[in-house]
């Protein structure tokens, strides 16, 4: 097994491992080392153990009828937390989990691919979090997060942006993107920002007065 | 090359073949004996010519330098449709294209998976299409298309259902699912429908009001 365990500060960003598609091991990889407390989410702890990973957390309703004792075993030490609610996806579960830990940022991967359901479903429900944990959701095409209201960074000429609104977003402008927005309103399903590019080398600004403004970084 | 060239009516929903990942051979060879009608997005060609399947259109702006006159050789005959539009993506300019040509529905295959920005534009995007052709999307684990206002389906009982909000939809209504709504309210990000199961064989209502709800079924 590889192992994470070196000291780190509870500041940098835990992960979490959904039970959507798996990303590259790369990525995964790259993740792992920076992250001081790693939690799966239920059945995925199966294709994780293929992979050696040491993690930390074990989360889920468990109703698959997974071998506890055994995880407990081959991951000691681990925490299981046991989470029953219905009405909260097992991604939700782990995001309160960590703001009781009072962890201020997570990475999420394997939260997209495979049933469309539910990776429409965690990539927007991340809005509802806004002012309790900073969530980025990656894959090895997508970088996806939720806008402050005014956001400024820095980019490369050319690179795609795409500004995609959960629900209608107004009062949005930009600087240094391809097709400017001003005051404007983006509404899902009828006019969204995707596929988006910087124009300059320089610091992109995103604002927008009322809504939630998801930003995904693309690649193919 | 396999054939999919007997007489059909053009009844029979179209088939687009997006630049998304590719779903199973399987699903794409059940989809195309029944189109009469293939329409491939631009540099999905190549992905497309690899698997030795006949199309009848090629739809794009093929601004990446595609060899048109390649493949107006090895596909002929073939049609060629260059769509320069930069307001809308060339899944929008497939379904502008048959509706143009009065085709009443049409199944999408590869518009999910790889980039995010993609698959939540092509999902979401197809509600304002409501009145004009008739759109499902699918995956290896999805089956996708706008809910009209009254919906009536035979499922067999545990069916996984999921409801999915574009925006704010009310007044929903449902029979024989286990998490029922009456005259309820859903908002993507914040409170949608998904992960819901048939409670018996039989017919499955939904009703709504307002909005755009999507149906999802999907299966892992």
């Amino acid at each position: 097994m590889s192992s994470h365990h070196i000291v780190r500060d509870d500041q940098e960003p835990a992960l979490i491992i959904a039970n959507g598609a798996a990303c590259s091991r790369e990525l995964t990889d790259q993740l792992l080392e920076w992250s001081p407390l790693v939690i799966v989410l239920d059945n995925a702890i199966e294709r994780v153990m293929e992979l050696g990973i040491k993690i930390d957390v074990l989360l889920g309703d468990f109703d698959g009828g997974l071998d506890i004792e055994k995880y407990k075993d081959l991951q000691y030490p681990l925490e299981v937390v046991y989470s029953p609610d219905q009405e909260k996806t097992d991604l939700e579960k782990a995001f309160d989990y960590l703001i009781e830990r009072k962890i201020p940022a997570v990475n999420v991967i394997w939260a997209t691919g495979k049933r469309a359901d539910h990776t429409i479903t965690n990539i927007t429900n991340i809005v509802r979090y806004r002012n309790l944990i900073k969530i980025v959701i990656l894959d090895d095409h997508s970088k996806i997060f939720l806008l402050h209201q005014k956001f400024e960074k820095w980019y490369p000429a050319n690179t795609p942006i795409s500004l995609i609104p959960i629900g209608k977003v107004s009062g949005i402008s930009t600087q240094n993107l391809k097709y400017p927005l001003t005051d404007e309103e983006l509404t899902i399903g009828y006019r969204t920002g995707s596929s988006n590019t910087t124009v300059n080398d320089g610091i992109v600004t995103i604002e927008y007065k009322k809504g939630d403004l998801l930003m995904m970084e693309c690649f193919d």
